[in-house]
């Protein structure tokens, strides 16, 4: 059923050689094409809308659910909502990559809207990795909207990856943290050509001492713009920080807005953004070594974006 | 023609113990009450709406045109349009503080709209500083608005403070730097009781090698809140910085709304905001030398507003 191109795509986002270990739900161009399930993992097809419910049994441990979705076609428009319950006290990997390959002249996009209700002490990591290819004129676009729960003592890491090939995506990610939920965020954005990319991350800080930490580095060449919005809000005694890294090179665009509101005596609140372009030191001491001058940038972006 | 009332708010606003050496122009409850020019600089009255023009003649060096503002009464709407010429390599002090006694029930407002051409090479050290008092329920409402255009070569500092008894203000900053411009602002702002302040800042670095560094600092206590919006935008080779940091205590609530905007790939801009309550560590070492908990909290914050 999966093509030689599909399993190329799926390696890219969900760096899946093989079929996965554990559950898995695998979209192509708009229709579930595999599932499986376990003992403590079940995936189901949601009946009032296109989506799938994943539930995870509480206490379920070292598992993981892979949902890559596929795009090889052109002039699909696929819309998904995802329902993850993340039972309490479990700890999990889930893993969303996406990718499109688009060879026609039509636009081909995915909007993925996902929600996670993360219980009770449960751990979940959460990679989304974003990948676009193919020679056509069609646009290849990705909109993920990701909303996140955290009950008291949960632990949520989220990896935001968007390297290569996608023209235009708008993401947005609203995590809500409770009594100790702790939130540790890493964005890597590359955009080039004319490539749009919005990221907006909004943060509440409700629970008593909730934590967040937000890490997002970001590469933009060519013509590509880039804007990013963060909100960070602290409801509670809470600590909250944001570090936002951006190189722009040539004729790119980096707009950085972002948001930090204290309503709590209590809440602790720090933002760090900077905007520049490769350090000079950095590409002098690389071709001092005998590197190009592009195989220098180049090193220097792939570790900034490490 | 100037009471000890008068002479006491003007020491709070501008320093002056005495009618100070110089160009001055003190406004008094909505009318002009004394002025001085000097061979250098020119003060005039604008004909087609309220307020001055200020002319400092290219190569003045050394001088300073204080224009302070008092208003002593309530029910006061004081609206001034003030305009400076800074010439060509002058270096000059401009001093325009103003202060509010309202000792009635109904509010007391003054809105300053100063605009400052500061031509090549020239050197302004712009001072302004807002204090309210008086026992009265009447409000005092303080609205600057400045609009800087500084040429090319052109230093400009900016200090704004207020510390005490306004109750509501919203300032607006808009400086635009030309070829090699330079800015430096110092915000200093604290609130109590129902207080409310906003402050927004944009500095675009439109000419090459200009440069811009934005130091806020503020203390909100009991209800008050701020609001803090900057813009920072690079459309040069360039290099800008702001850090906002504020001090956060009882139920008081503050937003800070940073935006960094690099149109130039050669532009660099960092932005550092932190929000958070006063050190305990400091607070102890303090009290472990005498202090009581709110003269230990009193050093500390006066340390940081200074």
């Amino acid at each position: 059923m999966l093509s030689s191109l599909d399993k190329q795509m799926l390696e890219r986002v969900a760096d899946l050689h093989e079929i996965p270990q554990g559950a898995y739900n695998i979209r192509k161009n708009g229709v579930g094409v595999q599932r499986n399930t376990t003992a403590n993992i079940d995936i189901m097809t949601k009946k009032d809308k296109p989506g799938i419910d994943v539930i995870v049994k509480p206490y379920t441990k070292g598992e993981s659910v892979h949902i890559p979705v596929i795009v090889t076609e052109e002039n699909i428009t696929d819309l998904v909502y995802n329902t993850f319950e993340i039972g309490a006290y479990s700890d999990v990997l889930v893993v969303a990559g996406c990718g499109i390959h688009n060879c026609g002249d039509q636009k081909s996009q995915h909007d993925g809207i996902h929600t996670f209700f993360v219980r009770k002490g449960a751990k979940l990591k959460y990679v989304e990795k974003h990948y676009g290819e193919g020679d056509g004129r069609g646009a290849r676009v990705l909109n993920p909207k990701t909303i996140i729960e955290a009950e008291e003592g949960a632990v949520v890491e989220l990896e935001m990856v968007q390297i290569k090939g996608i023209d235009n995506t708008l993401r947005d990610t609203e995590v809500r943290l409770g009594d100790k939920a702790k939130l540790v965020v890493t964005e890597r954005l590359l955009t080039y050509l004319g490539q749009e990319a919005q990221s907006k991350i909004t943060v509440e800080l409700n629970g008593v001492d909730s934590s967040a930490q937000i890490i997002s580095r970001s590469v933009a060449q060519d013509e590509s713009r880039q804007d990013f919005y963060f909100d960070l809000i602290g409801r509670n005694r809470s600590r909250g920080h944001i570090q936002c890294d951006a190189i722009i090179m040539h004729a790119a665009r980096v707009l950085s807005t972002p948001r930090v509101s204290a309503y709590h005596s209590e809440a602790q609140l720090i933002h760090e953004a900077a905007i520049g372009r490769i350090e000079s030191e950095q590409l002098v001491k690389l071709m001092s070594l005998g590197l190009s001058e592009k195989e220098a940038e180049e090193t220097i972006l792939k570790g900034f974006l490490a």
